[in-house]
Order: structure tokens, then C-alpha cells, then sequence
């Protein structure tokens, strides 16, 4: 099993993989204060919900030995405020980041003041442990509920990184279903959507996967639909940023179109994401909010134009699949199918 | 209205605009062979169904004049069969290809041998003509059915190009409705999808509507469904390679996602085509060669890998979409509602 440095504590600091050079670079990059992780993830360093929300964790302990080299400050609440703020505007979608650090945050005022640096460490790494532990469990759960497909090797399609580079650097959510079924010893073809315009799934979801053997094939985003027309795809499995109280999961954006195609030829629509993903203050898909990127992710590639001049561009980062597309939410806890209201708070309070 | 040089005789030799580094570079390169010519189709420097036909007529009538250099040949269809064999192959799936081919070869034995290479040569410049004319009317015939939106610009969402880049260089297909539209004084916003991976949308859909003054908005191939499913996008219109008897139509990779998306928002779908690219021999689409491309068109852009190395590739240059997405069929012979065999064979008849 490949292991990744995604959001670690070294030295005193975080450090990061970079991944929008990944997989030509691999480099890493450290943080010291939750200006410098904020940016970090506004520029999609770290990217991938569960993995920001990790970082995020990680850039409030910073924040905190940062401040503390100072002196203990006379409030911690109002030391931390600018630096949790940043941490909180750096990417509107993944509702992991926003959990993480209403986890962080009680701990400023609960913990004796001098501890409190390290208390927050303590809790990131925590956060860090739970999310292999999660992606473990959702691998377990989600396989067990794969399409059988006899002796012939299952094809499953992702789109997105939704791997181990997506999480705390190990298993992943939608890639550790694909892993756990190559646990069980089933043989796993992987169809990885190359996932316009950060190509997310040709650089990371491809590299990830080829370092663990298993064989991966890549297309661009539009040729799903031929591909499942032509009956070449048993499932798809996709991770999420987040998922309505009512199973509406919001993903890296083309999620949607695979959906309602894997709808129209009946192949199953997996949605792998650990509870952390749900946000029960959104009522539905329509509550969670859809971050417009800038128009040169679009216009240009590696520095290079490669659109036609002064053209209008709309960058979307993600899209809501509505929960009735949605054939099974795999999460640690368990699978539920058909997610609805009901399911979704059953699940979490089991 | 904007007129390009797709494929035109210059001082007896074909010259092709270079389409694979537009609008980089506005390139015209000279042909002297059916040869030449065949690889310049294969390489793409043309592309565009209805394109493609000219300018292998133009191939035609270039190699003819190659030979006649020589003095006149014994036979012309034994001179010619090598020359029109190339053509043939360059690209599969593109109709109007044969179509073309199958319009000139009589003329090798109707005509008196000395006068072949100028009748192959007039014969090229009707199918242009005839394009030209084809495209204006398809563009007349669609503006017609689209839908009714008031007061508020019609947004039209397209795939690729289809427009006079992909034809004899003026209209088009798909854009020649666009141009109805605002021939008719609609007012009209499109959103180009990109086009992986070859970028027609971003490179040439773009730039041309943008030089005739048509406000554009270039959005990744997988933004489509999120831009449907806000109520955006009041219809799609695309080109086709290939209409197979029943209907069903071969256009760009990606189209089949659209119009499967489409029709889950109830949003009109037309496909714009001349009649030469009815292929009445492919009984439905299942009988039409979908094109493998180069691995590298996916794995590399501009010359620099974008993708994890190692990794296969999957690239269908093509899709079929079922005739029961298409909500009209548009051709120079006026539109067909829900196209079924019987509608296209009136169609044709008519």
C-alpha cells in the first residue's frame, strides 16, 4: 500500500505535497502559519476534502506555535480569530474544512493556555489517524457492495483524484473501494477520467494507482458516455466535498454528467466520502456552494495559452448529483442505498 | 461574415489553413499530391466533416494534375486508384469523405482523358459552392426551430466545431444555425465546450465566433450538465460526422454526454448536417467505425505530457448518438422532427 506525505507534521511545521506539479515533481513544501496554509490550499496544493480538511487542522497547530513564540497570548480564541478565519474562506466547498476546524476550535478554550499549541497537534494527528482509519472502512464496505462480475475482471471509472492524495495520504475514499476490492482479490481495471482543467485524474488518480499495480486506463472526460454505452464500465465511484443532510453529494464538477449517464445504462453510481463529508445544515444540493475558479485554469495549461484569445470563461470547481442518482453512499460506518434524509441521519447517529 | 480558406485552389495546387495550431497561428499549407493531401486529412491540419470532403475532392483534382504532368495516362482510374485508395483511408469515420470520392471517380471515365484533371478540379469547386449553399441553408432551416425565449438571449450550447472552419469556410453547420439566429435579429450567447483533447471548441469554435462579433463562453467538456441543470443552457446544436439510416448520428467524442444530459433537462438538441453526411449503408449506428486516435493526443498537449507517464490511454476520436436524443435533425433540405428511418429517407427523397 502506497502512503503519501499529503498534509504532515515535520520539524514543527506542516508540510505539504505539492500536487499541482504532481506527478512531473514531487515536491514538498512547508507552512508556518495559517496565512501560508490557507494560501496553500486556496492554490490547491492540497486538494481533496478530507485532505484539506487534514491540512487545515494542521495549519491551526501551526498557527498556534507561531503565536506562541511570542508568549501565550491573553486569549487564544482572539489570537487564533484572523488565522481561522483565513483557514475557513480558503476553499467554499469541502464542508471537511470547515469540520475540522469546529473540532480545532473548542480546544482553544478548554485546554490550560500554555498547553494549547500542542493540544491542537495532538488533535490534527488525530484527525490525520481517524481519516486512514476511515478510508480503511469505507474500502471494506464499498467493495462488498461492487457489481459481481464473475470471472471476468470488474471495470470500475473515477473521475477526480478521490485517492489516498485526496485524504491523509493513504487508501483514499472512491480509490479505497477500488482498493479494497483488489483486498478481497478481485481483479480491477480502472477507467481514470482525465477531469478538466486540473486533471486531477490523469495526474494523480493515474500515478496513485499505477504505484500500487493496478492496471489504469485513461480517457478524457468525455468519453464516458461511449465507453459506458458500450457496456465497458461495471461501476463508477467518485468521492465527494460535500453531501446534503437529503444524500445530494457536490463533487469535482463532470461528477454530475457521469451520473446521469450511468443512470441511462443502469451501471451503479458510488459515492464513497467518511461522515465528516455530510452537512446537515444543507437542507439539499442546492444549499451547498459551488466555487467559481479563475478563468486561466481554463485558458491555459502548464503556462501556456491554449484557448483562443479573449474569450469569457466559466470555471465551476464542482457539481451536485442529486441523491436519487446515487446507487450507494459508502462511508466508515457503513453503506447505505438510495441515499435519503432518513438513511443519511440513521447512518451518522449509528 | 467571416470566410476562412478550409481548403481552397490556389495557383493549381490545394492550400489548407492549418487547423492544428489555430488560433495560435494562422497557417496555410500547400498540397501537390492525393498523397500529401491524405496525410494532411489524417493529421488533421483539416478536420470537419463537410471540411474534410472538400478538401479530398480538392486531393483529387491535385493528383490528377500531378499525373497529367507526365503526359496523359492509359487509364485514368488505374493513374488515380493509389491516390483516391489514401484519401479514402485518411479518416473513418467522416461520410462526406466517400461521399466526395464517389463524386469524382465517375469522372475519370465519363470524361475525355485530356480534360480530366480540369473537370476533377470543377467538380471540387461545386462541392465547395455546394457547401457554401448547403450551410446557409441549414443555418435558415434551424434558426427556425429553436426555441422561443422572449425577450432574453437564446443561449445555444455546442460541441466542437461545427462551424465554417469545419466546412468549405463560411456558416457551418451547427455554428450556420448560430448565424441564423442573428441573421434573423436574435440576440444570442453560446457556451463552446472545450473539446478534449484536441480543442476544437477552445481553439476554433471560440475564435471564429468571436471574429464575427457573437459573444462566447468556453466552459471544460464536463461543465455541461452543471450549466443544464441551472436552467442555463436553452439548447444544444452540434455538427455530425456520419447519420446512419435511422438517424442516429456520430458526431465529436462527447456529444453522447450531452445529449443524454439534455434530455434530462428537457433542453432541445439539434444536430446540423448536409445530406452528404447521411450514410443510408450504416442501417443504424452500430454499423459506423468509431476512429482510435494516438494515445499521445490525450497524454500531451503543445509537445509536454500532461499525464502520469506509463499510464494506457483510451481515445475515440467519436461517439453515436440515438436518434431518440436528437430532438431535430437539420439539413439544407429543411429540419426533421425525432428523426426515424421514414423521416430520413423522405428527407432525402424530398
Amino acid at each position: 500500500m502506497t502512503g503519501f506525505a499529503v498534509a504532515v507534521w515535520v520539524d514543527g511545521h506542516l508540510s505539504m505535497l505539492d500536487q499541482r506539479v504532481l506527478p512531473h515533481e514531487v515536491i514538498s513544501r512547508n507552512y508556518y502559519s495559517a496565512e501560508e496554509t490557507a494560501q496553500g490550499i486556496k492554490d490547491m496544493v492540497v486538494r481533496g476534502a478530507p485532505a484539506i480538511g487534514c491540512a487545515a487542522a494542521f495549519g491551526v497547530a501551526v498557527e498556534a506555535f507561531r503565536i506562541a513564540k511570542q508568549g501565550v497570548p491573553a486569549s487564544w480564541p482572539a489570537a487564533m480569530a484572523p488565522g481561522l478565519k483565513l483557514l475557513e474562506e480558503s476553499r467554499p466547498t469541502a464542508v471537511n474544512l470547515r469540520w475540522a476546524l469546529e473540532r480545532m476550535r473548542p480546544l482553544l478554550t478548554t485546554t490550560p493556555p500554555e498547553e494549547v499549541p500542542q493540544r491542537l497537534l495532538d488533535e490534527a494527528q488525530a484527525i490525520l489517524r481517524e481519516d486512514h482509519e476511515a478510508c480503511m472502512q469505507i474500502g471494506r464496505h464499498g467493495a462488498r457492495v461492487l457489481p459481481d462480475t464473475g470471472e471476468r475482471p470488474i471495470t470500475i471509472m473515477t473521475h477526480c483524484n478521490a485517492g489516498a492524495l485526496a485524504t491523509g495520504g493513504v487508501y483514499g475514499t472512491a480509490l479505497g473501494v477500488v482498493r479494497g476490492a483488489v483486498d478481497l482479490g478481485r481483479k480491477v481495471r480502472v477507467i481514470a477520467c482525465e477531469t478538466r482543467p486540473f486533471l486531477q485524474g490523469a495526474r494523480l488518480t493515474a500515478w496513485e494507482l499505477l504505484q500500487d499495480g493496478i492496471a489504469t486506463t485513461l480517457i478524457t472526460d468525455n468519453m464516458a458516455a461511449h465507453l459506458m454505452s458500450r457496456g465497458v464500465i461495471d461501476c463508477v465511484i467518485v468521492g465527494s466535498d460535500r453531501v446534503a443532510a437529503n444524500g445530494d453529494a457536490a463533487n469535482k464538477i463532470g461528477t454530475l454528467g457521469h451520473a446521469i449517464c450511468a443512470r441511462r445504462y443502469d451501471i451503479p453510481f458510488l459515492v464513497a466520502a467518511p461522515i465528516s463529508t455530510i452537512d446537515l445544515q444543507a437542507a439539499d444540493g442546492s444549499h451547498i456552494p459551488i466555487e467559481e475558479r479563475p478563468a486561466s485554469e481554463v485558458t491555459h495549461l502548464g503556462g501556456k495559452r491554449i484557448a483562443a484569445p479573449d474569450v469569457a470563461v466559466h470555471n465551476p470547481a464542482f457539481d451536485v448529483t442529486p441523491a436519487e442518482l446515487i446507487t450507494w453512499f459508502v462511508s466508515e460506518k457503513g453503506v447505505i442505498a438510495e441515499p435519503t434524509r432518513e438513511k443519511i441521519s440513521a447512518l451518522i447517529s449509528s
